[in-house]
């Protein structure tokens, strides 16, 4: 039995302009009546994440930064990692290729968002790994972070959290950077406009696409 | 005819323990297709209502800090006011009074929020007058603020910014903070649950509360 539900945010929870689906959040309220916990799991910075909490009324924890920052329901902020090499590595890279920094860093603690030209993405990826660090897209912009901060790690920490099994837990998700949690052995559902690595590996894709799955994703898996 | 909405969001948008309303969302993304220009007035930090914006669909700039910073379509943020005084403030306070910090005053750049015991109210109000400094409680948090740093300052910069008459732009607010852009000239329309110096200088006093009265209040000024 499902007891706790990880969901990312955007394209999961928003149409393709990140605007949230009213129905989806309906649908969350309806969920934790039932006694279902909710945790949002994003690369968005932890006082957005913490907004969606607030004015969604998520139960659980949120987590920002693709999982290396929590803000639980104590009002506290846990940092998993640090931005302290990702910060550096934008600095280094930025004054040799177009990767820039965006507004968002300045409330980023353990990773660093940037933009950058097409043609240096592969430079950049490679110099990156050297260093022990991973870059990838979300769909919504770049994300420079720190090996093994994800949301796969995200949902171990809920997990230990509420001493769960796997196969309490539920992950929704639409990308690439949702893998890491589609590769445990929790369940899986997607909405249909997932990427397609992320649909072969969900127990469940729903017919309809951004934030508009979450009721039909959560009435399969007997949650309302 | 009203061109402009700039609405307040704890209990305006919200119910009581800060839940959006999802029926206020939909009737601010109608209004926005209608050609209205929307902005929020929240004395929340502006990660926060950018996080608003980005979610809700937002058209028009949002102010955080009860106007004192501004976050515009273009992604740059205004601070127009500074929070050097109202920190110092805090912390020859808090080391005589039960006034504390609160975790958002990470992300403030403008005032400073806090927490106190009753008792203690009375004194720090009048040390923070002395000191041009304005002390006032929203319903949701305390917050110390520098003298004209209020809603009413953000609506004159949204009035100049769109270059609009004050009877083009509308204002919705239910609580004291939201005074300073009630005493303009504009439209003026307040939840049922408003303070009473709210609905007495309002135009228009819904008949619903807790943001539900946004449909009416909209339908009411012809915005739908």
């Amino acid at each position: 039995m499902i007891k706790l539900v990880a969901i990312d945010v955007d394209g999961t929870l928003t149409d393709k302009d990140r605007l949230i689906s009213t129905r989806a959040i309906e649908f969350i309220r309806k969920a934790e009546k039932k006694g279902i916990i909710v945790s949002l799991l994003s690369g968005n910075v932890i006082p957005v994440v913490y907004a969606l909490k607030v004015f969604i009324g998520i139960n659980g924890p949120v987590f920002g930064e693709n999982g290396g920052v929590m803000f639980d329901n104590d009002g506290s902020i846990t940092k998993f990692f640090s931005n302290e090499k990702t910060n550096s590595f934008l600095d280094e890279m930025s004054k040799k290729t177009s990767m820039r920094s965006i507004f968002t860093n300045k409330w980023r603690e353990a990773s660093t968002g940037f933009d950058i030209d097409g043609k240096d993405v592969d430079y950049v990826k490679a110099e990156a790994e050297k260093r022990g660090l991973v870059v990838f897209y979300s769909g919504y912009s770049w994300h420079l972070m720190n090996k093994g901060e994800d949301k796969g790690f995200a949902v171990k920490i809920l997990k230990e959290k509420y001493g769960l099994n796997y196969e309490e837990i539920l992950v929704v998700g639409d990308s690439n950077n949702d893998m890491p949690m589609f590769e445990l052995p929790v369940f899986k559902a997607c909405p249909a406009n997932a990427t397609d690595n992320v649909k072969k590996a969900s127990d469940f894709v729903s017919s309809y696409s951004y934030g508009e799955e979450i009721g039909e994703v959560f009435s399969h898996f007997n949650l309302l």
